[in-house]
């Protein structure tokens, strides 16, 4: 197969897997850099990831009025995301039909803005390309709230949620710990995480010195025992006064099965979570009838750009940034990484990871990161934590609610 | 009976039922105004309200050395509230025994800061106190995030809910927006209102006219008709492509019944409510079988102090130093509330309330505050509830969380 791409370097980039509070800095970053480098460079966002791409929905941003800056300051996807599983590089007919669409785009650069999913989805364009001959640059731009991409020391979006788990759960910790003498003893808050507890860990840095206020983690890493979780609960409130505890969704049972499975899958064949936190407070009910009350965060986490971390934003920015500096430097399946040098002062760099030791693996938590009893986070961990939720950096407010100005977008021809 | 009272004209300030996140911004008022007005004047404030009275455990707050400017910063009750039913008036042993704990402290005047049922509370004092010839000047403060006290134009604390649901709505709704072509369709925010529907109508700000993002909004106020809601919400997915719904926890079935009920009760004999948005969910599922996620905010929307409402927090001011004005002009059996002037430009001022017009009674959204379709708020509605939501006033922040800072508090000996 012949391909025309010769003297154009246009670049196509897209949103792929669950949105977080701030991939559109990211966006913004490969944009910005791309466009300030490369005068001639066209960029071409795929309207819902690869998905637009497929279906010959590509934004023409050369179009877009509007300033890019706008990105900073947007939650979720600006150009729309996906969930979407490209076949096995052997489908060769696949991969041609999708070449064809990037030639005709004389497109070069290909920026895929995901999570573990996602890092597999650019891993499979970038070797497709190199068996089929097409000249591309495929790399990854990491993006997810879970924080369990491998290779990189954390992944933008995660600082963020950390830091509204942090601050809802000292708030909401507040609020019972006020109304504890005579009403609700027990709050549960379920929180995202598959296969990996770093969202329910950052529950721990709403603890200080002086104020404990969230008392049990439960952890996707640790089997769930309902007997010592019970008698944990039942101490927390004849100490305190009352409990916290913050859930992970994936929570396990003894035999390693969801703890509060559900019956829908994605199309990764994912199940999809929910409901723990209604099973824990009929466990806790049932056993040592005290009031409680439930919250479940769900998408009110990922997407709560109101309160973003100012290191994530920054992360954020960079790893969109270095993306197109590896990508003109000739870099192809490989993913800019968050590389830690010292917790205090908090210093990291941009790294180079191959995709290969990234994509559809998932770091969990680290032994050393979980207390002995299994219900909380260590020193250890809380260090690691700790720098990535610092800064606050508030959008723009209209008439009370965040303005989130969406740029104007225009599908190319 | 006869009371001591005669020069020392001490005061009490206590919280009561569900707190918020200015209710501490009302009581700063209380205790600022009265203490910088009478100079011989100590507050003694109720740990865990009215309780604290009873079992003799009162804040000597002249003993508290940090700053009562902190209690601005702070979410929750600072000195502990509770749910707690006052016998009837004709109990006339409780009443002496509550005034000779009044009296042993010399205390004239009474504030008492929360809702409809501690409205109650404050006027069987009031009421007791003149029958059996105490000397005392009992005032209710407002606070709830139900905003459906009587008489009263708005309630402080309300707006700050408001603000944090149009927020999390708007967020969340973009993060949808950006999933849905080939993901997650319909969107469930479940909300507190177990009899009014002021907190699901906030919801209606997020929308503007540029973008809908909240299509259906799901009132205790209407009667819930489960085939014409899965039309609707059919409707939002076929022309946004996925519906954003949000539902007050008290939604009643065409029987009056609430849709989703639990079996538990607190004091006052309110059902625990909880559970809605999975119920929901799976109606949807069950008839639509569209790929859902729902969220509860339960205490999370009534403790973020970290997006209060600007015109919630001077509210919540002037109301306890209002309270205090009258207190001292020789009022009882009052409650300062707050009077509409205009809506644009937003002007209100103080006024008084009667007890009796508030105590037990619930407001409700007014009829032509809800549009004609019954799951949307009218502009009627929304000029109502704009003014209450503006203005940001952020807390201090301290290693990546609000301070949240805690007055030191001393039990009167």
């Amino acid at each position: 197969m012949e391909y025309k791409i010769t003297q154009m370097k246009n670049a196509f980039y897209a949103q792929s897997g669950g949105v977080t509070s701030v991939i559109n800095t990211s966006a913004y970053g490969v944009i910005s850099e791309i466009v300030s480098r490369e005068k001639t460079t066209k960029v071409y966002a795929g309207q819902n990831g690869i998905v637009g791409l497929l279906e010959n929905k590509l934004y023409d941003l050369s179009k877009t009025k509007k300033p890019f800056e706008l990105l900073k300051d947007c939650p979720a996807g600006m150009f729309g995301s996906c969930r979407y599983k490209l076949p096995d590089i052997t489908d060769t007919k696949f991969y041609e039909n999708l070449f064809k669409k990037l030639d005709a785009k004389s497109i070069k650069y290909f920026f895929y803005n995901g999570g573990n999913d996602s890092a597999d989805t650019c891993l499979k364009v970038a070797t497709a390309a190199k068996s089929l001959g097409y000249d591309l640059n495929a790399i990854a731009v990491p993006k997810t709230i879970d924080n369990d991409l491998a290779v990189t020391d954390n992944c933008p979006g995660f600082g963020s949620v950390a830091k509204y788990i942090a601050t809802s759960c000292k708030e909401a910790s507040l609020d019972i710990k006020s109304m504890c003498k005579t009403s609700t003893k027990v709050f549960i808050l379920e929180v995202m995480g598959r296969n990996a507890g770093w969202i329910a860990a950052s529950a721990e840095l709403a603890n200080t010195e002086e104020m404990n206020l969230v008392h049990k983690i439960l952890l996707p890493e640790i089997r769930f025992d309902e007997g010592s979780f019970l008698k944990e609960v039942e101490n927390d409130v004849s100490r305190y006064g009352y409990s916290v505890i913050v859930a992970s969704e994936g929570l396990k049972n003894k035999s390693g099965e969801l703890y509060a499975a559900s019956t829908s899958k994605d199309s990764f064949g994912h199940n999809q979570l929910g409901g723990l936190a209604p099973k824990l407070s009929q466990l806790i009910n049932e056993n040592l009838n005290l009031k409680y009350h439930w919250s479940v965060s769900d998408y009110l986490q990922r997407s709560a750009r109101h309160l973003a971390s100012g290191t994530d934003l920054k992360q954020a920015y960079e790893v969109g940034k270095y993306a197109v500096n590896f990508a003109l430097e000739g870099e192809t399946g490989i993913m800019p990484v968050i590389k830690r040098i010292s917790n205090a002062p908090y210093a990291w760099e941009i790294d180079k990871g191959d995709l290969k030791n990234i994509a559809n693996l998932e770091k969990t938590l680290p032994e050393n990161y979980i207390s002995d009893c299994g219900f909380r986070i260590t020193q250890d961990g809380k260090n690691y934590l700790e720098p990535l939720i610092q800064g606050e950096n508030y959008p723009k407010f209209e008439n009370g609610v965040p303005k989130y100005e969406q740029l104007d977008l225009h599908i190319s021809d």
